[in-house]
């Protein structure tokens, strides 16, 4: 017998006949004898309506009433999934965020988790009762209702595992696991079995978007075991392993009992949604580049790559950087007002640039890694913008259009390719 | 300064435009320096969509969860009230039925209300906060959601207003005030000024739905006074008076304040709802009608009117009752498995009456209204097929077909037409 929580994404939660496929599934697990908490997105559309009211009421709505409003989609398909459950005969019922509660801070529409109160939870549970727990939710110190931000549900079940000591939380989403690459691009992507946390960070937070980056950080500092698996599949067959997202120790143990050997790279990313700017003319003296960064980080704009070209004249540099897409707006209005500070010529911003990763734990040699990568890329006349290497990754800023052509070419260059069917 | 609570049905809150048409009469009612509290439906529509979903899950649904699910419109409706009100410059925030808490007895999809704690709510109404209050639901004392049942949002409206002790209920709603009749079937209908409780329980229960009947009976039992009025005059004009329901005595004293006289008759209702049902040749012993109404009680189904008629055999009677039109089907079962043990020939049901009655608390005698009545009715050639009083109303059932025309008559035969314009 083990503990698992269960968590469904809007997808799978999107009307009542869906709803009751993932109740099959949930009773499948509790006829094995495991005690199962699930945790539920609302219904695909539906946060998106619920935000559609608010933004028509304000665009400057009130975040506390805000998560008042958006909370509701969850409740609605918690209260949905426990009386199915009920109906299929597993007992079950709803717990709402405020009703544990999931404690949180006091940040509206963008709030963290803090403490889950999991006494009335465990005793239910430990009496057979399947706790459905709408994700994306919590309350705050004050009482009032908080929620965690898109795609936050990730977060909650991760979280809720966390606090119950969970021997795993399985995340149910429209693919069967995490791949060696986007399986759109790349026909013979592979499915990983195993993948670190740190491997996974890189893997959600530049493009493979399968889980919400914030629940895999929480995950690797909670040491729970997620595992990635499609909610699409027969329930009552045999159970289909997903991916399995763990510590690095456990990968080596794995590893060792499966006599497997590691491999160098696990996979190769990529993210459209970079946005790169050029000063021009920066003065090249000391103090000169905090200009520019210090007031990017007072805006909480996350820099990335940061590339320093050769001045064309003596005494003058043009700096390169990226934030993400999302942040351009904003990075530009900071760069505008620190202008004199700086004193830049222009600001040349450019959203068509990609960034591709090649990621791995095993990575011994980034000059290895490194090398294999340039020189694949260089052959099929790919332009590399900038380069940034973290522990486990080396990443280049691409021209967007060579995007799939260059994921392609690496994804063949390591080696992850499937043996053709 | 007065306090009031303001209250909105579903169709005033149906959309962003309509609730901010409620949040300028808000507004208006604030800056008038009172201190308000707003009690809000669900999106006109959208309770009948979320009880579709559990209808769905299970025929059987789970009356907890169905709580959970349903009470979510109200709390959507509160939060955009809210919000939009912040946006109007107006401050304010919801207050959900746990967050007061409103507690409820244990009886989940038609909860009755116990005790509202109001000291948050009254320090942050004080403080010139509007409260707005998500209407048809409350907690129980397990710390779970529950619902009053449909229309329960009228009730909530009262019973906050019993708990705020405040001034004034106003029930805005799609009419703007309570008719001595259904002006769709009297054109010449007039607006009452004022009415009692125990009239506004009669003309609402027999088919004015204007209020649901549960809440009148709870501002009688707590003398709140409620105004009736349409949400969708001007809320910048001169208020327009709608209705006030008080109790006898403020009746009394208000009249005598305007130098004006009580009307005999206040109100003609109709209702199409009820369904007679007929048992032939009944053994007449005593002891047979408990078997008929015994079991009826005991399945909680209210027979109003009786008539037992002349036996054709000697021993043997026909008796006629009517019961809720929605009752029917249960109230057969009963009677088949009664059958035995009453001992009749045959039933017959008769969905096609209406039950026609007028309704005045200044009624002296009813011998006098109600020989004007079956005169009136008779000189139309208007069949009676059965007769129930009240202190306060004669009630006829009639053939369902020649219901507008029999209101129209009594309309005119108590005087209560409208001047020729």
């Amino acid at each position: 017998m083990a503990r698992i929580v269960m968590k469904f994404g809007g997808t799978s939660m999107a009307g009542m006949e869906r709803i009751r496929n993932v109740a099959a599934r949930v009773k499948h697990v509790v006829e094995q004898g495991h005690e199962v908490a699930v945790v539920v997105s609302a219904m695909a559309g539906e946060t998106d309506r619920l935000v559609g009211f608010c933004k028509e009421a304000s665009p400057l709505y009130d975040p506390a009433e805000y998560d008042v409003v958006v909370a509701s989609g969850e409740q609605v398909t918690s209260g949905l999934l426990a009386m199915t459950l009920k109906a299929m005969g597993v007992d079950a019922r709803s717990w709402l965020g405020w009703q544990l509660p999931i404690r949180t801070n006091e940040a509206h529409a963008k709030a963290r988790i803090g403490e889950i109160h999991t006494i009335d939870l465990l005793s239910s549970m430990r009496g057979g009762t399947v706790a459905v727990i709408p994700g994306f939710q919590g309350m705050m110190e004050d009482g009032r209702i908080s929620t965690l931000g898109r795609g936050g549900s990730d977060t909650s079940a991760v979280a809720v595992a966390a606090a119950l000591k969970a021997d795993r939380c399985d995340i149910y989403t429209d693919v069967d696991g995490v791949y060696t690459t986007d399986p759109r691009i790349v026909a013979r992507a592979r499915k990983l079995d195993l993948v670190t946390y740190e491997e996974m960070l890189e893997l959600a937070s530049v493009g493979a978007k399968v889980l919400q980056t914030r629940s895999v950080g929480l995950a690797m500092k909670e040491g729970v075991v997620v595992q990635v698996l499609s909610s699409f599949d027969d329930p009552t067959q045999q159970d289909l392993p997903g991916t399995l997202i763990v510590s690095e120790e456990e990968l080596e143990a794995k590893l060792k009992e499966d006599k497997m050997e590691r491999q160098l790279i696990t996979g190769i990313a990529h993210d459209k949604n970079e946005a790169k700017i050029t000063l021009t003319r920066v003065p090249d003296r000391p103090g000169a580049v905090a200009h520019i960064f210090g007031p990017l980080a007072d805006a909480a704009i996350n820099v990335d790559m940061i590339i320093q070209n050769v001045g064309r004249d003596k005494g003058e540099t043009d700096v390169t950087f990226t934030v993400p897409g999302a942040d351009l707006a904003r990075a530009l209005d900071v760069l505008e007002s620190q202008k004199e500070a700086i004193g830049f010529n222009r600001v040349i911003p450019d959203t068509k640039v990609a960034k591709i990763s090649v990621v791995g734990v095993g990575m011994k040699s980034h000059a290895g890694v490194a090398s294999t990568m340039f020189q694949s890329l260089a052959d099929r006349g790919i332009n590399i913008l900038a380069i940034s290497t973290s522990e486990i990754k080396v990443s280049v800023l691409i021209d967007e259009d060579e995007t799939e052509l260059a994921v392609r070419v690496l994804h063949t260059a390591y080696g992850l390719d499937a043996p053709v069917a």
